[in-house]
């Protein structure tokens, strides 16, 4: 983006100088940089759009050689080259790979692949990454049984993510997994306790700052009695069930993990508004969706009962979100947590941040997060936020008296960086 | 619209020549153009913002001579001469009926009246007004037993229009109408079937390329089994139908549509959110709304039932256009179409077309459609989406460095024709 | 803001030459005007944000002094100098007293609260308030049983507010507010209708021009039977009521009041949206919040079964604002009324004004209330307003040649003065 007016250059010039938090990405600190193209286009925006678009799922057979993959993926941009997700490929190309065009495709295909074999495989490419990037810290974002082991953790901030103990308990494997993890079998509502107990003490001794967990459309949180819960995991386990049973599993689950957030002081990220598997037969991690018809008056109950844990919320829709900045204005315990997945284009979050900014209180608001699955991924999206940012504090704040222009840089330290380490405490 | 700046002037000169294919509109292909202004004015847009601002309905009964309903029309436009819609009819006064003035009311009706009966007497009216228009080729909204003779079907594109057959098989009219055009008296799934066939056999002989039909917020579509269909038929047919039988008829005639539209290889066109007869002594056509608690997951199984069929989407709200966006940019079989009625506002085209441009697969936009009852309508809509458009290429485009000038006419010519030739088959 | 164009600055200063009728507030008619900063700051959107933002509740109770609470409050601002509640208490502290500075927090309280006691123990304070912010007439939020007596009903317009009837009949304290102010121990239907008009008698003999309510988001008006009615209130009475009764009552109460409203002739103004208490230990009238998945369509039987009613309508959000520009636009006596509480911020403020300037007649607008509690708000809330309107008014309609300036003002003055006039009778 040219900014044409100097203002606006001169705090986007500023904003790029503070050193990014990143709050929640899916990255795996044990290969957190891509070593090849392939993990690059393998991110599940550019395999669904080219899908979408109307590639077959062929090419992502995990028979079919990554380069091969690639080229596919690659001769089916052109119908997404519209799109905010190409534009980030773009800025990835030419930012880490010196590629040099104004447009990529299929014929692009084995230079940029030896490019990125080439770099990638120096071994200072993730601090290469980091560097160029000026990210510090990456919250990430870890199953119950990761042992947590092996990485810099005061780098790569580890997140407890509980989606599989609230909505798949009933799984065996996921049982199993939690009884290898905890040392607990757990089948009734103590057990799970004492289980969950040692999950949260095992993340936070390891330095855990966070637990999360995605939740659908039309979940509502309630606290479930010992007796009803410990019902429902029986009927869970021995195959029983019936969507009550489940639901009241989910709930209990869910009510026992703010529990456990209160005792140990871990903020609760809650990604509010996602179905799995609307489309059932689109590519891995391409079939999720929404239902507008939700609401945060769902949470009222859990917000209410538990004011001393703090709540980084996202939402899926530009609706909800005038939602979120109206809770965020009165529950003090409601924190505005970046801008996730189908709202994070620019037609979105653009209003969606103004909004906040004028009603919620700026300590509130965590202005951004990467949802990467790849460090590079960092960068292009967090300069599409740092653009729109800037535009906003130029028009809205600066330019009508507002705030001066080092006030507004202190707005966008907040966002990007204070706001994070307080509400985290890293 | 006055552009202040040549980019965008440059953009908006090429898009103004690209020849535009409408893929939807209500014209008669027996009487095209207006031959009064009457036919201009008696479009609902006008008879019911009239009538909302405080003209009694007297001047629409039929007995009224046209000319005087045209006044008493005119006479209340100062009241509306705010809306877009009014502004329609001002582009219509000055590009074909050589008005000149800023404003028009009751005091400009007898030149105005005079100078249409005379302009449109023409002969070659309708083609003056095409080809001033830009237009090649325009769809049609056709009953189902419509013979489809005496008209061009090369330039008016036949579609069939099923709203009566889904929603409206309980009554006797439409039963018979059915049978007429058949040459079945269905009165179960299966004779249903055998009619429905001979209407696309019918229709697709004839040139059609869709099938279409509106539906209200809450309709949720799901197979129905031959048994049901058949008994809710049944009732239906002797009046002992409840809501559960009319949602099952309903249901089960749209799911049969779908499978003819699979099977004879034509877009359905779902129009989706409108309410009939909210306000029920409104005027005609005047008296529908919508109730913004629906979302696109109620077609998540159509989707994922058909994937060989295109479903061009329609939606009535601007928070529903983020759903469109996000449900194209994940099912292949999901198709942004235009912008319908009360979205058809700059207010909110210009996001829900910012917003789909950068999320959805250029190749997947129908950009625009009159909606038109009168061919002179579709200069003044397309105009409006054309000026936004151009806005919008030059703003988040050219502007920024995404695409050339001459790829953003790519894009526009892919909005305004190309993809509604390859995705219709026209 | 600065107007960086001339032709806004032109229009904005027209605009602001209007002499505004307010026809919403909470204004307390023997005590108009602040006395004291604390009648500043206790605002519930000081005392909200403050708590929102880390404040605890302790320098809210009753026994503190006001100074030490407007310093604890002024003390916390700097978390919430984002806002535009900020904004309007800057512009209050510039525009009224005297202040010169750019931010504004504790170091400022005895300076500010001096001065504040100075000048508003002046006895022409009131004038002076209504003179330098322009307004002629602003309407009340009188109780039902308020005697209306000791104020210039002429500049300060009672309007009755029935919420307590409609939703708090079941209260004894209620009840008895109730007989004592009509003679009438309401036990049954013909009573209640027999005390309500009496209410509406002593209302419009005392200039009363408006009754008005909010309503929460799953309210949905309907008749109800005199006999289910009577029984419902007995169940109130004799407290045996359940949900299903108290919802027939406050159904069939509402309904009388728009019964009423026909009778004497009131617009009735619905406030759609609110839920109340739903941050339970929140600061006071610092606890509602809404639910977006609520429709008009809700109201569509009400809208059908009195014409001759006018609605004013305020919704609470952006979404809903496109359903209440569709619904004023094809219902004649649905009106468009303000921007409330969290749809109170120019984000949602810009958009909403332009749908509803582009789709609904303009002489169904009423533009803007202040829902201030005392007059030194209304300044700094319609300023906001007025600059919004005039930068549309140059956008949308001066500079692309729909209006001229004189015309743009022309609609500024239906919006900000002449459509209450008419629309309330004033």
């Amino acid at each position: 983006m040219i900014f044409t007016d100097r203002l606006t250059r001169d705090l986007h010039d500023e904003i790029c100088r503070i050193p990014l938090i990143d709050p929640h990405s899916h990255i795996n600190p044990h290969a957190a940089a891509a070593k090849s193209l392939d993990d690059i286009l393998g991110y599940h925006y550019y395999t669904e759009l080219a899908h979408s678009a109307g590639m077959s799922q062929a090419p992502l057979g995990k028979e079919v050689p990554p380069r091969e993959r690639v080229r596919a993926i690659l001769d089916n941009l052109d119908r997404i080259d519209n799109t905010a997700q190409y534009s980030w490929f773009l800025e990835i190309a030419r930012t880490f790979l010196g590629f040099k065009g104004d447009r990529v495709g299929a014929a692009d295909c084995d230079a940029l692949c030896d490019a990125a074999e080439r770099l990638m495989a120096q071994p200072d490419w993730e601090q290469q990454v980091l560097t160029r990037t000026g990210v510090e810290k990456i919250f990430l974002t870890n199953d119950f049984d990761d042992p947590l082991t092996g990485f810099d953790t005061n780098r790569y901030v580890p997140c407890l993510r509980t989606d599989d103990l609230v909505f798949h308990l009933g799984n065996p494997a996921v049982r199993e997994r939690l009884a290898k993890a905890t040392g607990i079998d757990a089948i009734d509502d103590r057990q799970l306790r004492d289980a969950i107990a040692r999950l949260f003490h095992h993340f936070t001794s390891q330095g855990a700052k966070a637990c999360a967990i995605s939740l659908p459309p039309d979940f509502e949180p309630k606290p479930v009695s010992s007796y009803d819960l410990t019902r429902a995991m029986t009927a869970l386990i021995d195959g029983s069930e019936d969507l009550g049973t489940k639901r009241a599993c989910a709930a209990g689950v869910f009510w026992m993990l703010a529990e456990h957030c209160r005792e140990f002081k871990l903020p609760f990220d809650l990604m509010i508004g996602v179905n799995r598997r609307v489309y059932r037969t689109g590519v891995f991690q391409g079939q999720d969706l929404f239902d507008q018809r939700t609401s945060l008056l769902q949470y009222a109950e859990l917000f209410n009962a538990f004011p001393d844990v703090t709540f980084p919320i996202s939402v899926l829709t530009s609706s909800q979100n005038q939602e979120l900045a109206s809770y965020s204005w009165i529950f003090p315990n409601v924190v505005t947590n970046g801008h996730w997945w189908y709202s994070n284009i620019p037609a979105y979050l653009i209003p969606d941040t103004r909004a906040r900014l004028q009603a919620v209180p700026k300590t509130k608001q965590i202005g951004y997060y990467s949802d990467a699955y790849k460090l590079e991924f960092i960068l292009p999206k967090y300069n599409m936020y740092r653009r729109i940012l800037a535009q906003i504090l130029a028009d809205d704040f600066v330019r009508p008296g507002v705030y001066s222009e080092s006030q507004a840089i202190g707005l966008a330290q907040l966002l990007l960086r204070e706001n994070t380490q307080r509400i985290f405490g890293v």
